[in-house]
């Protein structure tokens, strides 16, 4: 598969990662073309770390894997949604999704 | 409210857009700190084109507005997930949601 549209605009694309039993969205996280390329051919997902500036395997260390169900790109190429199994925590805090800071409450 | 915290890696944060009432995965799009101020201020949702180089409140063409019925900032502050009520299409193409080019399928 021809993988070079989605990464046009730039060398990472967002991916929305998103349970697909719930709907849950769980995370965001950037994929370069080599992530997207390992995650299709794995089935598991593939990112990029920007901050530590390598391809980071979800779920390798924590054991939260995310196995993919689908993968749709959005109208004009530049972001994807990935719909997963996922095990576990989606977020490095322990929480399922990384979601969970609310604006407009007293502490944000 | 303070808002700074939101723009520390960048001047855009991507905000997906979920609808509240059927967790169907609409659109991503960017805020700058003024749409989002924007967007906190009037309950819908406004961003910043990145393409125009201008701020946008969406549906204000269209009809297709967006009413913020909650706003979520993931784990690290460097990604919104807004919950609205979706009005009529949000995609430009007139499809509900921007996700309809699956990967693997035989024009992808």
């Amino acid at each position: 598969m021809n993988l070079t549209k989605y990464f046009q605009k730039s060398e990472l694309i967002p991916a929305i990662i998103q349970e697909a039993q719930t709907g849950e969205v769980l995370m965001l996280a950037y994929m370069n073309e080599q992530s997207l390329s390992k995650t299709l051919e794995s089935g598991y997902t593939w990112f990029w770390s920007r901050s530590r500036s390598e391809l980071w395997n979800k779920g390798a260390t924590s054991g939260n894997t995310q196995e993919v169900v689908e993968i749709y790109a959005d109208c004009d190429y530049d972001t994807l949604l990935i719909k997963v199994k996922q095990k576990g925590a989606a977020c490095h805090t322990g929480e399922k999704n990384c979601f969970f800071n609310k604006l407009g409450e007293s502490n944000e």
